[in-house]
């Protein structure tokens, strides 16, 4: 069973996964627990090229190419291999992240972005994707609450953030099955005992 | 003017390459020469990836997509900027190689090559495309002549080299105006005076 979760930053999705896993393997279930982009000892090596402050050149679309080598690398090493095995895979972001971030946030061309998902996965989609949803302005509040001050582009980022976020619910209805969507604003036992009740009946299913 | 040249090693590109930028300057025309892969120094740097012998688990797709990340680079950084600065542009090899090497003689499937090479060049194509034709049989006798020693490899290599060339046969046969297949088992200043009627041909036109 492969599992991801989705949503913005802030939205607790390390903390759900930890306790995730730690309830599965309690269970007896082998689990794997990865993240995008890395993963891999090339996808690292890819990052290097990434992050090279030198390449100031970059285009966005040898980029997104970079990142889509790398997730190719992320699946083929360690993805297909661990469901192989029988093991639960648990993956905080996916290519859902791409499409939400890159195609509703940027505005990259979505069928260009599907169609080099569908490439780099080899058509590997996760059986069922939690996304751990909150308020743009409501991430921002607690931003504030920790005495981070807000500047001009953070202010230039809601509308980026409140885009990404369409998108996530975007995605989610066009997949109601893969798709469940979770108030993150919640106490974080709370929502684990959601993450718990959705991945049971999957599981047991 | 964006003209590629294509064909197996052997055939004399470079060399042709090198006596067609010549004779363009002479008549004033500006020239950019380059090459793939490579052509950048973020491209050098996905070489380098590509290369590391360390990376024996790179998976073929992960491959595919930084050769496609290093052809996107080299698109955005060199080509398209030379093309509006009204240079004419020399390349040796570009994306039908893929197709000729990857999709004809390795396997993979072109119509995912197609999309892949659509993203990476953003659409751009060659006004002009020479084939420097070769027989398979013929390229491996001119090693033979040069006291290369035959093995195993080399003879499972002719059932691939002869994919390639069927390969490029094919892609010359749908696009029949782009592609002009020339012999390139002649004399270099036979070619060579080929190569010119056809590039003058199309200048002026």
């Amino acid at each position: 069973m492969f599992i991801t979760f989705e949503g913005p930053e802030g939205g607790g999705k390390s903390t759900q996964i930890q306790m995730l896993a730690e309830r599965l393997r309690r269970q007896g279930y082998g689990v794997v627990m990865t993240r995008e982009p890395g993963g891999t000892a090339i996808g690292d090596q890819i990052r290097d090229v990434l992050h090279d402050t030198a390449n100031t050149a970059m285009s966005p679309t040898a980029e997104l190419l970079l990142y889509s080598a790398s997730r190719a690398q992320h699946v083929a090493e360690v993805i297909r291999p661990a469901l192989a095995a029988g093991q639960v895979v648990l993956c905080d972001r996916f290519a859902d992240s791409s499409m939400a971030y890159q195609g509703y946030g940027r505005g990259l061309d979505r069928a260009m972005l599907a169609a080099l998902t569908a490439i780099a996965t080899g058509g590997l989609t996760p059986d069922l994707t939690l996304l751990l949803d909150l308020d743009v302005e409501r991430g921002l509040a607690r931003r504030a609450e920790r005495g981070e001050e807000m500047n001009r582009l953070d202010l230039e980022a809601v509308g980026f953030h409140q885009r990404v976020r369409a998108g996530y619910h975007a995605l989610a209805a066009a997949e109601p099955v893969r798709w469940i969507s979770l108030d993150a604003d919640r106490p974080v036992a709370a929502v684990a005992a959601d993450v718990w009740r959705v991945v049971a009946e999957r599981l047991i299913a």
